[in-house]
């Protein structure tokens, strides 16, 4: 099977809220309310695990079938969200990364963790 | 400028990632923990706001346009910790379709946002 | 019975977590991670309900009763990042009253729900 | 000056509200995602931080001003969601250690962290 691209998952996603009328509950709030309930299972996967741990499970077929649902489950709810806002997810994120490339100009930030506020003249 | 599709976004926030010497910190807990510190930045942009007024809301360009630096933001780390883990995720997301449309059936669902595990047989 | 303090309640946590051998697993990122899976749990029970649902529903003593649950797994995980960082809560908590009382004046916060940030002079 | 008790922070903080008019603002709902946000502020305070500096940190006087900061600002907001849920959250907390003390029996869950649903009978 091909792969499928953004517009189809788009489309199919919204066939499948529709058949089920789910589209009443959509309310803005509620949509963000469960990207944020969704990227907390995901960070239950994480929880009382060492980054050794994590490093060896990422190559654990369970694992990483439980890890690919999770980030499925809040991808597909900001696709809703983008949806319901009006705004194309990926323009979105090829303009932030626009964005990031000014915010953290290379020089400063080559191998620091600190956020961009951090980031002084003396760095 | 032609839309950019989902392969060209992550060459770039790879590109991105590279040039500053980030992945060193890009351990898969710190990851989804970011996941959950941007689903959380969007999540404020609802804090204290009712229904009614974000609906009003999301026409307003200045909230449309926090809204999607915020989705964009939990997006690009989304693709990073797939990027980590090793699933496309694209692909992630059409197989997820495929299988809440299993667990919710049409029939059983429609109208209705109790979750699946409280969809029983006398529904 | 008489209703327990603070102390109390901490010391029964404490010998609750070692009668189990699980301070080994409290690293404080991972109890901060729980006070975040927990909080994500109070919050599903808000998921997909309208504000009139929750005030009816804050009067059904199960729904009450998941309220108290999930609230106190917050708070219990609270409690163990405090003893891990070395703090009194309830002075942190007073104090943190004390600072946003000086943040927020009243002639200025008053009926306003604008962050401290965003209250300028003019208001 | 006497360490205070929670009655009196519980006081003070709907003092605090009401001084502003806050209350009207209150709904459980958005109670509830401002614990979410508090509890990602205390979050953000671990990112990109491994556990031996996070250790490290813990000593470290600003930091834990923050953890202090951010833990109380969690706490407040639950205070003030038990307040509007009708219950007393210490008594809620004691209830759940004793629930708990059930659900991880000390011969199962000693040493392990395993959750109770995972805690089988050929442990």
């Amino acid at each position: 099977m091909e792969k499928p691209d953004l517009d189809t998952i788009r489309r199919r996603l919204e066939t499948f809220r529709d058949e089920r009328d789910w589209r009443q509950f959509h309310t803005l709030k509620d949509l963000i309310i469960s990207v944020n309930l969704e990227a907390a299972e995901l960070l239950e996967l994480t929880q009382w695990k060492r980054d050794d741990e994590l490093s060896r499970l990422r190559n654990d077929p369970a694992f990483q079938e439980r890890l690919r649902e999770e980030c499925a489950d809040v991808f597909l709810y900001l696709l809703l969200v983008a949806g319901e806002a009006g705004f194309d997810l990926l323009q979105a994120a090829a303009d932030k990364i626009e964005k990031n490339a000014v915010k953290y100009p290379v020089e400063r930030a080559r191998g620091s963790a600190r956020k961009y506020s951090e980031l002084g003249d003396e760095d």
